[in-house]
């Protein structure tokens, strides 16, 4: 009964994530006037009598994105939010409505499930968005969650990938690659805990690359400063994949190459730190550990003068014409070619 | 590391779905102007500059709402829309734009996964729906399908759950009881090839509960029926779970009583003949078995004249004042208490 017993077939992991949702979807055609922007941007951009609706959806997995043995509940369904609204953000919108299906297996008790949704409505609250509706049902293995966000903007504020302009200057809010070593942290306490329980977690000094990994916030701050400052994007993405991941997809869609300066990509002290006693290079965890969730965005060079003075965005590059390429420029001068080795989640299986 | 180890829990056998989703929601308070309706029907509706968008979601996983064994990808694609769809006709809306999010583990060659986006996309073009967007990750265990569908309805076209009136005719769309009897009949089939796998399958004539079970179909039709003969329904809801139980869902939310004729509920003779090999009661099939994916709506009495000769519309019931209680009037007349016995996401495990 299985029918692909006979067929010679290809397997998922030599595509990749975006190989297989651009595989997928190659072939649709919008057919509504105001389905403006389908697959292929962090979010859909669907035109409802003049207001534009953003609409944007994620799914986190048991054991492929968390890790029930160090990610308290409440700290999951505040990130499964934050996630989602990181996609609102990254096309310069405002995030206002949620809905949240959780498969759940009678393994979890009430209480479990209840700190989950603590997470959720804490994550809501904070940042003045509903969640109007949802899906509970049963699972057999392992916790499922799945979300949905619709947020709003005028037309002309919002922010697409295909729009970075040659001379652009490349910025990114906040620090990068905490998440990921604060992933590292994690493992390695779990490690130890395994192989001995009653050595209890060392994390002391640690809190914020934790919080980076276990709570992250989007950035939807950034959104209202860039707005106050009079400064509209050109093209923006959130990171989620990792820097160079999410450069290459704005250099991709907009067909520009790039200078990115390995100086001045912000790496906070505690993640860089920490990324040494792992023996990771900082700058490696920065451009391909994900999982940040800041805002990557491109402006007019005519908005540097908005910019320079801003302590939480760092101007990290520049836009160039295609054929220049797509280039790191490391601390010493040397120029490499940006290469995305972000997490592939079908690799590794 | 087990947070609930010493702690009293609460196991969610007890609660059920709704239980679960009516505890988990019941503090949610909606802040922005624009969230008209939240969790508690079948859609959200949202308020965005005077038209009214609906956002609905479902969640779909193997071994719980599906088994490969005997379901194509193709129809599973299918149908994943379809349910997502009949919550938006339930609203008496129109569907326009789906998000699918689909977690699938890499033992599914891409041919499979291909074969599911297929069902999808030929339900999106059948039905004048766009997909917009998504998420695709790999799963470790099972597939996982996730959708959100998004539609529109002018406000006085909204059809709640909790508006019916005493006195309004309780009304269904086409027959009631073929998916759950098509069921049966595929696990009797299942059961026997896993037995002897050299026994081909014997759904010789049935394809008609096969399909309702496998390829149900959203009813937008009846939407737009409803809207040609001038009949606003006071309220509708789709049959999901059951008859029985949706009924209850009208009465509770909109605090009324009603009668329900067993001899008015529509099953279709293949049902009914089926049923009746499986030693089931086909009345107790229509009234609990679920997933036929037809409107149940309530009407004002002055609308029987433009309803009484529509074909594909039962006229079951009526609406009571509360006391009155839930009726089931049998053949013979004797009165029952309707009671919902509606598939239960947390029983059995």
């Amino acid at each position: 009964m299985d029918m692909f017993d006979n067929k010679e077939t290809t397997g998922l992991e030599n595509l990749g994530e975006f190989g297989l949702i651009g595989h997928l979807t190659k072939n649709i055609k919008l057919k509504h006037p105001g389905s403006l922007k389908g697959v292929g941007d962090d979010a859909a951009v669907l035109d409802f009598a003049g207001k534009k609706v953003l609409l944007s959806t994620d799914m986190l997995l048991e054991g492929i994105h968390f890790d029930l043995s160090y990610t308290p509940l409440k700290h999951l369904g505040y990130k499964a939010i934050q996630v989602n609204l990181s996609d609102i953000c990254a096309m310069n919108g405002t995030p206002t409505q949620v809905t949240v299906s959780i498969g759940v297996s009678s393994k979890f008790p009430l209480e479990a499930i209840e700190e989950l949704y603590d997470g959720i409505y804490i994550a809501c609250e904070k940042y003045n968005v509903d969640l109007v509706g949802g899906d509970t049902t049963s699972s057999r293995q392992g916790l499922v969650i799945s979300v949905s966000v619709l947020g709003y903007a005028d037309e002309q504020d919002i922010a697409y990938r295909n729009t970075a302009q040659e001379g652009d200057l490349l910025c990114v809010s906040g620090d990068l690659g905490g998440a990921y070593v604060g992933l590292q942290l994690l493992e390695r306490e779990k490690m130890i805990y395994l192989e001995n329980p009653k050595i209890q977690p060392d994390l002391e000094g640690k809190d914020y690359i934790i919080e980076r990994q276990l709570k992250p916030e989007s950035r939807k701050d950034i959104v209202e400063l860039l707005r106050a400052i009079g400064v509209k994007p050109t093209s923006m993405i959130d990171v989620s994949d990792g820097l160079a991941s999410e450069i290459l997809h704005i250099c991709n869609q907009s067909n520009k190459g790039c200078n990115l300066y390995e100086e001045k990509i912000p790496i906070d002290p505690m993640t860089y730190d920490t990324a040494r006693e792992f023996n990771l290079d900082p700058t490696i965890c920065a451009l391909s550990g994900g999982e940040d969730y800041e805002l990557l965005f491109t402006v007019k060079q005519s908005d540097y003068d908005k910019l320079k003075n801003q302590p939480d965005i760092s101007i990290i590059g520049h836009i160039t014409e295609a054929s220049a390429g797509r280039n790191l420029v490391s601390r010493t001068g040397n120029v490499h070619e940006l290469k995305a080795q972000g997490w592939n989640a079908f690799k590794g299986e």
